[in-house]
């Protein structure tokens, strides 16, 4: 086989607060020949998700959790899930011109050693890029989150911030379609109609126009939130507990207001989570058993066939997109699920 | 019968921050005559828990959790947990000399209307006073918080807050009987040695001489914390989720830090209850099923009569000692569960 050049994105350096643009660059290496069982994919569409984020600090204790969640060394390349072709194998598993889905880099071609990380699409029913995005781990956070986190029940009001984004709007249209009433919050107008016009949500508001969240949330809430889906921690957490009915859940799933702010942590009251028995919960979707995955992919497969699921992605195309696609999340830019497509199918 | 003159404790106004003795009073009633099904208990043993302050406020979110942490109004009774003796009864199913434990009053008298709250003691095989602690909520918040909330499994490393209080000591003793690895905090060297030395505590430490808790917390435990059972809030909660491990569970029982200072919330971070998985989950003992109760009374009085649970108390006597003996909690006095016994057996 020739020599590959392979463009990837990386970090310059460690980044321990909000990303710039400018903190990335493209650099390219020389792909080394394929050792035994490696496969060579060529990158088609990869995910650009906020936990990136706290892989690119110096230090953070998500660092320690899981693999998908090591550190990214500045100069190397960043993993992500994602989609792409096989272009050769010495893996008798894979062949060229396979479509896999798995753990890939934000590059163009990726050589993958761990093959338990990468599967096979045999029949293509559905875009491609839905395998990095509803049918990925934005889809099995947002159901297991939902289903198994939250245990929720019909009627049960439903709250979830960053709503507009990759795992919000699905756990928001998962809870309609289960029969709970739903808000969303968002940081625009347009993601506020979105929500409420394309996605069904029962309302929704932009928290940035919103002075006293505390009160607002009481606003949707007469009665109180049985469920909160949590994306951003920070004082919109503090305000639902607050709003919180007794044996109320909290799914906790992502913290968008802290990961670019480390100084930031919450200020909620525990005399409330005492009182109203607030179970409050971290998660990360690689903990979910393969039947719940399972679950997830045959709900969430229907859905999407019976046209009763919105997929809204908001695709950039071009290796060279990344990193404002990247730094985008955290200026809320994206509508849905953020992906970028690196190359034509 | 003949009219009777009941004194009773009660607060003269809302209590908004810590409570002192000078805000309450001892009143005098006279009791009317018994209405039909009534019950008239003269009160041997009170219990005296730091929540009541919850209900002492103008207002609470706890007031609206449950019927025992609904609010106290300045002037009136104020009913707590309790031990007496039958005096005269309307019901058919209480008789004159039965002792009955349940819900009476900070009082010389009690009548009570609902029977529910009553329960007969048929047999006398423990000391009466332990149907107001280790047998009555104190011991089921520790039962039902450690297993049901906690879920322990053998040689979890299990850290307590207000290890010496009357719920702390408890849990600590559950825990080192299931097998696994103990660590409390209290606030007095004699509480620190208590713990180790009588209560079998693998190790305590003073919270008031530690500087920087998270560095306690690793001191003590250098493979991290898998149980946090959670009487105090605060700093000490927010050092505890520095240190937990991945799947680590925080019992919320109480929030001792914060009741008496309405200022004070914690500042954890939500970025380590999301990697680490961590679950906060407050709960009431009133919450437990009649199954549990079952469950924690027999197996609580297994241990007791196999002398394998120790059962500290602090029991001060008289009526007039209900506010100093209240207001202690707060100060850290008592050193196992506080009672008041008003009546000579």
């Amino acid at each position: 086989m020739e020599m590959l050049n392979n463009k990837f994105i990386t970090i310059k350096t460690d980044i321990e607060e909000a990303p710039h643009e400018s903190m990335f660059e493209i650099k390219t290496q020389t792909l080394p020949p394929l050792d035994e069982h490696d496969v060579l994919v060529k990158c088609l569409y990869v995910s650009i998700d906020p936990y990136q984020i706290n892989r690119m600090k110096s230090r953070s204790s998500s660092q320690n959790s899981v693999a998908a969640a090591s550190k990214i060394t500045p100069g190397m390349t960043i993993n992500c899930l994602g989609l792409g072709r096989v272009v050769a194998s010495n893996h008798p598993d894979y062949q060229k011109n396979d479509i896999v889905h798995g753990t890939i880099n934000w590059a163009e071609y990726t050589i993958v050693k761990t093959q338990d990380m990468l599967k096979k699409l045999d029949t293509i029913e559905f875009p491609l890029s839905y395998y990095v995005g509803i049918f990925g781990f934005s889809g099995l956070t947002a159901y297991g989150g939902f289903f198994k986190i939250c245990k929720p029940k019909k009627e049960d009001k439903v709250f979830v911030s960053a709503a507009a984004g990759s795992v919000g709007n699905l756990v928001g249209q998962y809870a309609k379609l289960f029969g709970c009433y739903v808000v969303g919050c968002a940081g625009t107008k347009q993601k506020v109609n979105f929500l409420k016009e394309k996605l069904g949500f029962d309302e929704a508001f932009n928290y940035k126009e919103e002075t006293d969240l505390n009160s607002t949330l009481q606003r949707y809430f007469p009665d109180g939130i049985d469920i909160y889906f949590d994306n951003v921690g920070g004082e919109m957490l503090e305000a639902v507990v607050a709003n919180m009915n007794a044996f109320g859940r909290i799914a906790a799933c992502g913290v968008l207001s802290g990961y670019t702010n480390s100084k930031k942590h919450i200020a909620l009251s525990m005399v409330d989570v005492v009182y109203k028995r607030i179970m409050i919960h971290g998660f990360l979707a690689t903990d979910f058993t393969s039947n719940d995955f399972n679950d997830f992919m045959s709900v969430t497969k229907d859905y999407v066939r019976a046209g009763k699921l919105s997929v809204p992605e908001d695709i950039s195309f071009g290796i060279e997109t990344i990193p404002s696609a990247f730094v985008g999340l955290f200026r809320g830019d994206n509508v849905g699920k953020k992906i970028v497509q690196i190359a034509k199918e």
